[in-house]
């Protein structure tokens, strides 16, 4: 069976098994693996290189597309074998020891991380580690649910170690369209022009003399994490949908509005189903990660085409997706994140954006990484490579976080991804802020108006009218800006005592 | 004479005077203007509506491509005329307006202001008024040291006024490359493949049934105000060459290393000169403003080609380059500004980028724009096109401000401009810090000490020691991270008052 998948014949003795092949890893290395957002992880290697650490100590500095599924970072910061990690993770285990300080993690912009190691700037790459449906008659990989940085890193690392998924449907080949820049000075426009465009050759080409070792798996990709929504994001989905179509009937945008995407998580996932009740047909995705939502959107046959850069499901529609991949394959590409995320394509196309904040300011700034100012979520991601550059750049949360202790809406956030030129428009459960062509003072009134939960509004508007006395093109009582966050820290919540009584 | 500049006669009878030509911009409405960085703008109209403001009341939306010379923006706001002002100014009259909240100002990156226009997010533009060098046989107007957004402020406004200044040579004909990106969802590549392509016109197309008035003038550009490099611009220039020389030994880049960048202000100018004491050969910039250090390093033989959207030079240099623009021409190209930061080019060509700051901290993070957080300088300007996009990106800035008594590296800036994410190199005249692929608490560190004063180290590590102490990826005291800002308030010093006496 693993041997129909291995088409390239002479690589059949390369057949191991996972603690073997992960005796390639060794102390001090950089090594890249598959893996974006859950989808297409190595499963197998990583797990033996960590069970080995336990005994035989070796520290790596770990790079993959964004974050992995199973226990993999778990287990390698439980055996303490990870001295660097980037671009990206989403594990409670991992994130501690990052908070702690003693991971180094580097979170960058998803587009980055190859475009630093093609130009030497970082790496080299000492062994890649990525899972493959099959390999071509040349050697060539056949990627799974993800590519994320797969082609770069196995194009450019010192040895590829393949793990066969037989779990993963063979009818996964011709998914994927791989597209490697070219390199500078000597850059040709990337050649995609709309979302369908396929440029790029259906496997990673990787010369087969590098492929170290062949390991045969069969666990499936863990499931995402998403909840389901709630009438907080049917809320935030109403308003924004609601505005959507106030830009049709003004003529700004058409019934297919313009490639959309939509970021990790509950909320995004959420709003982006909603989209299903609006009376748009024909649209498109242009995203990172496709979720569950792109699927309800297929099935609800108002969305025709999605690019992204992995497939990471709820546990039901993962089932339903691959074993119906013929189905959806005619709509659907996956792309490295290097393309699916590239300020050119994304200007290009004029995407719209949503992607989701921790807290964002009364001006507009965006915190989507650091808790308290400090302490790291998960990444910035792609949310940055799209917000740039996109057409309408959209945030959303929900106005309040952990039983209304905290106000997603601050005077000023603790941290800033996204600066306010970088944010069009705002949305919570409460409302919309329509920020486009207006100053900070102005950003400030609607922002508070129609965003802030009422609990928090007062509070708000004080702080802007004592602020906006002492002048400024953007407000601040520098003295009190983190107030809030500090009296949550204090007090456990950010209103002030008498009004929790009250 | 001016006749000859006029090569469609029958646009003869429109020239008038500047106040009759004035009289076209009314209350409320929306005019874009030529100008930026006070080259290339439209001298004449613009001070004849500010006259009529005076005792004719009116308040329009100005636009331009950036700041304005002569006192175009002093005027304006001094007869109350602006209500609402885009996309960059540098007028000391008219930021205090803005930071009184009088004048609505919105900043924003160089290169979205025709964007949002051309998607009719902002918008319509009512009138435009633009310099000119001359007028083709078919209308076509031939801008004069600037492009910025007057070609597509002229291709969809109402109506256009053109100042024909006799002062521009003839000879400047030949130097635009207008290019206008088509429209979404048909968008084509940029083709601008290196920083000589020539994708476009030589002029300006526009319908020549809506030039409504021609205003013949004679005044020159307002020079540059940059001061001459001193002490300190000299050590940052030091630790640049040293830099980039070193990435040149490493094979990273070759001697006319990547296509240079070079923000506007006195520190920028002064780097870039400093280049050509460095061992490079047949460099090349693609920038936006042209300053004296660009026909510095051509007259030095170091610099091929250079393109941008403006030259905008010191008296002595303007006459220089004026009179010899013949002798300059086969090595310049001016742009629109939308094309000369689009961030599609400045990744594909890999443009190393150097801007100056004003402060930035202990973790990277860039304040380009607000004094102590609240007052704004002059913008963002280009410097978010091209430091999210470039190959690298590097920010300058003296480690000291006013005299000592303000430290630009700081625990927590005011005000962030350019995310840790977008900053790849940070230079004081103290010494150079290179934060590729480190994280927060090693960018600390190596900021700390390589870029700090030492006047100011040892309170900035002991906060980032105390910080730590708390964890987190990012540690910050937040009741303390803005505590040199609030002394510098209360004492006239960022320096404890203790300090100050020893
Ligand atoms: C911001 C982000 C963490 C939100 O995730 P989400 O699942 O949609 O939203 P949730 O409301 O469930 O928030 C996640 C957690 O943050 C907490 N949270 C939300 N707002 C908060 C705030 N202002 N302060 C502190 N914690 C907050 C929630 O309580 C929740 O905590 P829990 O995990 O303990 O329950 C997530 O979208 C993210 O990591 N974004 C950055 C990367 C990105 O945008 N990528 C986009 C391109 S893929
Ligand atoms: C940041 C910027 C203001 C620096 O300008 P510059 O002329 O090179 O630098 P200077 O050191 O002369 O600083 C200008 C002023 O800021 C003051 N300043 C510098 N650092 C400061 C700080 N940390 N806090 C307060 N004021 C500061 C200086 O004292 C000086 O004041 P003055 O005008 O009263 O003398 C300027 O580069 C800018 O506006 N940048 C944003 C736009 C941009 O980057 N465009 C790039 C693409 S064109």
């Amino acid at each position: 069976m693993p041997r129909d998948r291995i088409r390239l014949k002479s690589l059949w003795d390369r057949i191991t098994d996972a603690e073997e092949a992960a005796l390639h890893v060794r102390d001090g290395m950089t090594v890249g693996m598959s893996g974006f957002t859950r989808a297409g992880d190595a499963k197998a290697v990583p797990a033996a290189v960590a069970a080995r650490a336990l005994h035989d100590p070796l520290k790596i500095t770990l790079m993959t597309g964004a974050s992995l599924g199973g226990n993999v970072d778990r287990e390698l910061t439980e055996a303490k074998a990870l001295a660097r990690r980037l671009p990206f993770q989403a594990d409670p285990t991992l994130r501690s020891a990052i908070n702690r300080g003693e991971v180094m993690f580097i979170d960058q912009h998803l587009s980055e991380t190859v475009e630093l190691l093609r130009s030497r700037q970082m790496g080299p790459v000492d062994v890649a580690i990525v899972e493959a449906a099959a390999i071509t008659e040349e050697g060539g990989i056949i990627p799974t649910t993800s590519v994320g940085n797969t082609a770069t890193f196995a194009i450019l690392a010192e040895k590829v170690i393949v793990e066969l998924n037989l779990s993963q449907p063979a009818a996964l080949e011709g998914l994927h369209d791989i597209y490697i820049p070219t390199r500078r000075p000597h850059r040709d426009p990337i050649p995609v022009l709309q979302p369908e465009s396929r440029p790029g050759l259906p496997y990673i080409p990787v010369d087969p003399a590098k492929i170290a070792a062949i390991v045969v798996t069969d666990r499936t990709d863990s499931a995402a994490s998403i909840l389901p929504g709630d009438a907080d994001t049917a809320a935030i989905a109403g308003h924004l949908t609601e505005f959507l179509q106030s830009e049709v009937r003004k003529g700004r945008l058409g019934p297919s509005l313009s490639p959309l995407q939509a970021g990790i998580g509950s909320i995004a996932n959420a709003v982006m189903q909603g989209l299903a009740d609006g009376p748009f047909s024909g649209l498109t995705m242009y995203s990172e990660v496709l979720q569950d939502c792109t699927f309800d959107l297929f099935d609800a046959g108002c969305l025709r085409f999605a690019s992204g850069s992995s497939i990471t499901l709820g546990a039901e529609r993962q089932r339903d997706v691959l074993n119906r991949i013929e189905h959806y394959k005619p709509k659907l590409v996956l792309r490295p994140q290097e393309v699916s995320n590239h300020p050119e394509v994304v200007r290009r196309l004029g995407v719209i954006a949503v992607n989701t904040a921790l807290e964002f300011d009364i001006y507009g700034n965006v915190n989507s990484t650091h808790v308290g100012g400090t302490h790291m979520m998960n990444g910035v991601g792609g949310s940055g490579d799209f917000a740039r550059n996109a057409y309408m750049s959209i945030f959303v949360t929900k106005s309040l976080a952990k039983g209304g202790t905290i106000s997603s809406v601050v005077p000023m956030v603790s941290h800033v991804d996204h600066c306010e030129h970088d944010v069009d428009i705002l949305v919570t459960e409460v409302g919309l802020a329509d920020l486009r062509g207006l100053a900070p003072r102005e950003r400030a009134a609607t922002i508070i108006r129609n965003c802030v939960h009422p609990s928090y509004r007062e509070l708000a508007t004080d702080y802007f009218k004592a602020a906006s006395a002492r002048g400024g093109h953007t407000p601040h009582l520098l003295e009190e800006a983190f107030s809030w966050h500090l009296r949550l820290r204090e007090t456990g919540s950010m209103l002030p005592r008498e009004m929790v009584r009250a």
